[in-house]
């Protein structure tokens, strides 16, 4: 059994007319007038298939075939909302793919032991109202429908005011039912697969995350007059800081990825010593344990380069995530599936946020990547190769038929009985 | 013989009045209405002690003792500009202290082999018409009249019509005649001789600046997804060169000093790998050798950090200036005079520049430095202990009698005919 590629790449550019920025990129902010048109494009393509569309309260869409099923699904699925300059793909696929693979099931008749649904969850992305993956958030019960629709843009415009707006302020309670298990199809977003040739990523888990912002005040002073030794120049240290943090990342019981990503000199002319220096650390690790080592070893150090130039140093923490671990089974699930299909197959963390690590919470959930063409996302340019998603659609299409139907019953409830599968 | 410190110290706060920012500080930018006021006020005085006045097509004001005297002079002087958060001693206290020598001469009858002068030169500070040093380079033939009065600020406006407004576009011819010998007496504007609690520098000659832009490309990435194997980050090569060029400093047969001010990061966002930096290279040497030597010294470890990040560099040539070394025998007779007066002294050479560094090209330059507190200048807070101004104007007096009167009339003759006394 296998799905109709062709048909899943038509879903995929019919949903990439709205809001086409013309460039190859999509630009559907949550719950603006693109994210409504493109969810009423979404749920046409659900009701045409005859399948059950509940709206929840966050704006969530599920799709549910037999209709007239109301056991816990085997759920998929994703979000449709986009950055500002987004892609085709991200999350679109996993909405379409699982769409796909209904209609696929549908198609051939299949007896199923659980019912199925897609769910297109709101407002994954954040951009227009933090924080990111709220709609999966609210699903599960990590915050309450009372404060999610408060939330505001910039603008000052809240989610609920928009939800009751473009018509997407649903019946269905949250927290929802937790599905039997949750699987997401999702483009990797980095390069890993792409540079191995590698053609399905088995995800482990989400990456923990932690954001600091170091400001260092030293003395401004003239670079022509003040000699070597009595500087207190605190972009230097701000430069140790950001090579510490390679050595801290390439370091062989180090966090997975460490980045200094902003870095703003005081007064930043060419001939002043820096007074003052902002720099953003950015640390991610699987493990919560090897996160907190390097959060500790990394202020340690800066400690110590800040005392050897006589700058004082602050330090305030801009967001810290626990991460998130997969259930080993759906993992297992995912690597089986992939190489019965021919496919190489690599065991890889997800370096970014997504809807799959909120459902951790309540089942057993997996994730399923394929590669993106030069690690290129959040970017018009963002691309999967045509054979790429197809194999996808494909892994995900029989981890949905082995979950789904009575000749896998016992793994099923084998996955299903873990309870909890995400560690956040 | 000694100066009358008082009458300095009610000079430097009367000049001081004029531009008054209010926070301690002055603002008298090159050739605006508060620097006419300033300079009516220094011709005034002048006037006043019987000098004659003579102002040049650059708007240098020079004043002669004996007034009829048409023989070279033994020079002093400084600048009245400032920049627009100056301080009340930059470049006043060697105008202010050579017309307080003047007068002192001229009070005690000393019997003069040559006439001795006080020039004020025009926007020194460059801060309104770059290039600083402007009056002084005129006055040495360093640009020619027609191009220097063709230089305009931000707002188009040119040095001869601001010339012309103020009454100082004045009849002298530039290149001037070259005086017998140039000192300049100068705060410190660097921590150097206050943290080593010395009351007089013996100025060895200004520095040679070297100043780069350093541009790097590399690949803008997600900070969670892009692996630390797989990145091309230009932020990480920017915070290595800027440990380099400390590295670069403080070796052994280093430059005295180097120094990163700028450092700009594209996109500057906490989870984003930059794709772009770029920085500013200062270096500073008194010996054009050495700093030619950590020019070639620094490329080739900025070419080997990005090759190894694989980022690609470019560099451009923001200035460079040679070294100016001070005639020895002025070195010399500033430290022997300064201990002579019970004085503690250091060599040391200047990491700003200069009116003096365009003297030493037509005559034996040399100049005296007095600590700056803090070593803040450019700053309302610039400021020099009394005594200190005090002792440098009795030290620069001492020199004046020596380079001027019969009783040392050969050390003088030995002095002038060392012809060009500079580097540059």
């Amino acid at each position: 059994m296998k799905v109709d590629a062709a048909r899943l790449h038509a879903r995929l550019a019919e949903l990439a007319t709205i809001g086409d920025t013309g460039d190859g990129g999509v630009c559907r902010l949550a719950l603006t007038d693109e994210d409504k048109a493109g969810r009423d494009l979404v749920v046409t393509w659900m009701r045409d298939l005859g399948l059950r569309v509940e709206i929840d309260e966050i704006g969530n869409i599920t799709g549910t075939w037999p209709p007239e099923s109301t056991e816990p699904p085997v759920m998929v699925g994703s979000h449709i909302d986009t950055v500002r300059t987004g892609g085709r793909f991200d999350g679109n696929l996993g909405v379409l793919a699982g769409l796909e693979c209904i209609e696929t099931l549908i198609t051939a008749g299949v007896e199923l032991a659980h019912p199925v649904a897609v769910t297109a969850f709101t407002d994954e992305e954040g951009s227009r109202f933090p924080p990111d993956m709220l709609g999966s958030l609210v699903f599960v019960g990590g915050m309450g429908i009372e404060d999610a629709v408060a939330l505001t843009d910039r603008d000052g415009i809240t989610v609920g005011d928009e939800l009751e707006r473009i018509g997407y302020a649903g019946p269905t309670p949250c927290p929802r039912l937790p599905p039997v298990a949750y699987v997401e199809l999702h483009i990797e977003q980095g390069p890993v697969l792409e540079a191995e040739g590698i053609t399905i990523g088995a995800v482990t888990g989400v990456q923990g995350i932690s954001w600091q912002e170091v400001t260092l005040t030293g003395q401004s002073n003239h670079a022509g007059t003040t000699p070597m030794h009595l500087r207190h120049d605190a972009g230097l240290v701000a430069a140790e800081i950001a090579v510490a943090m390679r050595e801290l990342a390439v370091a062989p019981d180090g966090p997975s990825v460490a980045t200094v990503g902003r870095l703003d000199l005081h007064p930043d002319l060419v001939n002043v010593v820096p007074g003052r220096a902002v720099l953003t650390l950015d640390i991610r690790d699987t493990d919560d344990a090897v996160l907190t080592a390097a959060e500790n070893r990394i202020a340690d150090r800066c400690a110590e380069l800040a005392e050897a130039e006589g700058v004082t140093l602050s330090t305030r923490s801009l967001a810290r995530f626990e991460p998130v671990a997969f259930d080993p089974r759906m993992i297992d699930l995912v690597e089986a599936v992939a190489k019965a299909h021919g496919h190489t197959v690599k065991r890889l963390p997800s370096g970014a946020g997504h809807d799959a690590q909120m459902l951790a919470r309540v089942c057993p959930t997996g994730m399923i990547f394929v590669p993106s063409i030069d690690g290129i996302s959040h970017n018009p340019a963002e691309r999967t190769a045509p054979d790429d998603l197809e194999a996808g659609a494909n892994v995900l299409l029989a981890i949905v038929l082995e979950l789904a139907t009575n000749s896998t019953q016992r793994r099923v409830e084998s996955v299903a009985s873990s309870g909890e599968g995400g560690a956040s």
